[in-house]
């Protein structure tokens, strides 16, 4: 560690500009760094991949509809004609924030002024062998993990004689009622009810089970009562077994325990039911909430620090219609990065910046074909226009020309096939690795 | 072992028709399969993998240009509509030709008639640190593996202060002058002219090598004088430095030692020199060409077995215009697979099967950008005609509409953009199995 907190990340351009580092490139870092393009700021963007994901289509990524790189966004070539933000992939380890230093992997580096925007992560909520056995979704490589699962888990069911012996191979259990889980849910159907048969025609799929185990009282909690009740008339529709008010105790890789002791069979536990703010040390404990967010001011200035920012799933901010804080969404991340972008000159001039007020946009889910649920302010809708409502936003936030095109056209032809026929068991030969080892030695 | 050879594959259905297993969905296998669609046969396809691969754009694969996806058949969709044809992803360990059976991972399977297709890995020579250290593209996951080494060297690379120590770090070397080894070194000098130095703006790329070693005379050995000519003044017009009569003498991962003791550093060294055939156990040493190609008549009936074919790279007919066997290419196992889907059909009713002919299509080779080399039966050209004329046929040797219409459109974008936009190292989250077992010790 000594090292790397002696030894200035090298190659990083010298500047007369203020530095502004931005941990992370979700949508708010991401946001904040374009927003700065051009602005009398050296930006350095980190982020521990070389590109930004676009979470709302994972679900797509895990059921075969979309590749990876889809919805991944190489950063390079985002800030290719951005000549003030620098990219890093690095591991950002530590906060110096009386040196006004950040410490990651690969030395320390100086700031004016940094924002923090690392997002969340699953939340397992202390359980080891949930954590352990249950396959999250927060990146795409996660996400790209759990279609490899499936389509294994199929091509070892395939090899059972007996049908009984099947079963945990072929359910799907699926835990957390927000947009991911009835998403995940009504996609995982969608195969079951129209490719996996085809693909598989040696297994009887009347026994395949696709549940949606839900802790509260609703699915889509923050939604309409419309919304709520449309998706769950959906997701029944297309076979998934709704479960409310249930929670899930245990499980072992085998087997999900709830909590009445019923246990349902599946080697596939996709665990969507909740998150928590990634931590970073060198910070205060005290300004973190109970459940790991960073408390804020409405300028998005971490409370009782300077020049230091958290914006996205891990500041916390009171707003009066707010009061314990905003909904942990793209849009709050989008709006604080873009208010922050604004305000930055001002702080850097000694002006008064702007406080920050969320505006809600709605909110939407899909669950299938013509299948969805769009809140808007004014007005609420479900089924064929809220799914092309829900088609076009989604294609239109997409990032790049290429990109937008080829989900269309993807989009498009999955529509009309209903066949999404990306499912090939495709992993870069890290095998490899291991063999060569034991080359290494033999030698 | 003793479970397998006694417990029979499971779900095979129950079939009247004589039986032919299939061993590898390469050109040959894959081709068979689909030839004997209809036919009064149950054709049983294994394959380690569930997809079909095509190797001719592997090259594009490893340098960012197209998608894994772009290149692999999920081989459960291209049989959807073969209720004859029966597919398992299974690894086979051994054929029992007395008892007409082969032995899988999965348990054994009868044959009435065995095709064995199971082509060819990278050749080290015996080169046990060359095997080690280098990154041969056998596969399209091998070919992922180098995309993401070439980034990963990359994001290493901008970090580190003095630019000898870069080096190694953004030389790629490529071993092989046939037309995989051409390709990749012509796609590579590609992303150092137009891609790298966008995306890495603060290293200095006048320094980066591409180097192309070749054993022989001549680039594309079976070539015309006018291709292979061609052929280097295209890669040198790239930029890149082909060395002919060069041999590799060791490589430790970090600096390549030639014949002549001179070394070349680089981290990246690309293994196309050579191929050999796949072996299984169970089958007659006898068969085996001192190559470990298998010796077949002219009907591809292994010689000395009955109703055991061998097909493609592995097989060696001796015709009178190819004395020592045919050129391992997928014109030849394309053909040899049409030939034996006739003639089995007469075998079984025994009818006398026709001889197999090669009858040479010709071959290609492309460099770059409107730069490619075409040698036809009366005709040879090469240029921006050649080059049309190669992503014509590739694309044309596309299976399924819609992997060609993306093709076509990636290449379109390529062409356009000079900007292959695939830099993502994005990897199925394994990571996660090493953090699982670490939690599973925990609890």
């Amino acid at each position: 560690m000594q090292a790397l907190q002696d030894s200035p990340l090298p190659n990083i351009p010298v500047s007369q500009n203020p530095k502004v580092v931005i941990i992370g490139a979700g949508f708010a870092g991401l946001k904040l760094a374009r927003s700065l393009n051009k602005k009398k700021f050296q930006v350095i963007l980190l982020d521990k991949n070389n590109y930004h994901q676009f979470q709302p289509l994972f679900y797509q990524v895990a059921t075969a509809g979309l590749e990876p790189s889809a919805i991944s966004f190489p950063l390079r070539k985002i800030f290719h004609h951005s000549k003030n933000v620098i990219f890093r992939m690095a591991e950002v380890h530590e906060v110096d924030s009386e040196k006004k230093r950040v410490i990651t992997n690969l030395g320390f580096l100086e700031y004016d002024y940094l924002v923090l925007a690392m997002g969340a992560d699953s939340n397992f909520f202390g359980n080891k062998s949930i954590e352990a056995y249950s396959s999250p979704m927060k990146t795409v490589s996660e996400a790209l993990y759990i279609r490899n699962k499936i389509i294994s888990n199929y091509e070892r069911a395939i090899n059972i004689e007996k049908p009984e012996n099947r079963r945990s191979l072929m359910n799907v259990v699926i835990v957390g009622g927000g947009p991911t889980g009835v998403e995940l849910a009504g996609a995982v159907a969608e195969l079951r009810n129209n490719v996996l048969p085809i693909d598989y025609p040696e297994l009887s799929f009347k026994n395949m089970k696709v549940v949606l185990i839900e802790a509260g009282e609703n699915l889509l909690g923050p939604m309409s009562a419309e919304a709520r009740q449309k998706a769950k008339d959906y997701l029944e529709k297309l076979g998934v077994e709704v479960r409310l008010k249930t929670l899930v105790k245990d499980y072992d890789g085998k087997s999900v325990r709830l909590e009445n002791e019923e246990t349902i069979e599946t080697e596939t536990l996709l665990w969507a039911a909740g998150i928590k703010p990634n931590k970073i040390k060198g910070l205060h404990e005290e300004i973190y909430t109970k459940n790991g967010r960073i408390h804020v001011n409405e300028y998005s200035e971490i409370n009782g620090m300077k020049d230091v920012f958290a914006l996205g799933d891990i500041s916390l901010l009171q707003e009066e219609k707010y009061p314990s804080g905003h909904p942990q969404v793209a849009q709050v991340a989008l709006q604080q990065a873009a208010q922050l972008a604004k305000n930055l000159p001002k702080i850097e001039r000694g002006e008064k910046p702007s406080p920050f007020h969320y505006r809600d946009l709605g909110s939407m889910a899909t669950v299938g074909r013509k299948l969805a649920v769009v809140d808007l302010p004014f007005v609420k809708f479900q089924g064929l226009l809220a799914w092309l409502t829900w088609l076009f936003v989604h294609l239109m936030a997409i990032l790049g020309v290429k990109n937008r095109l080829f989900i269309f056209l993807d989009w498009s032809w999955n529509y009309l096939s209903f066949d999404p026929s990306l499912r090939l068991l495709i992993k870069p030969k890290y095998v490899r690795e291991s063999e060569r080892a034991e080359l290494i030695e033999q030698k």
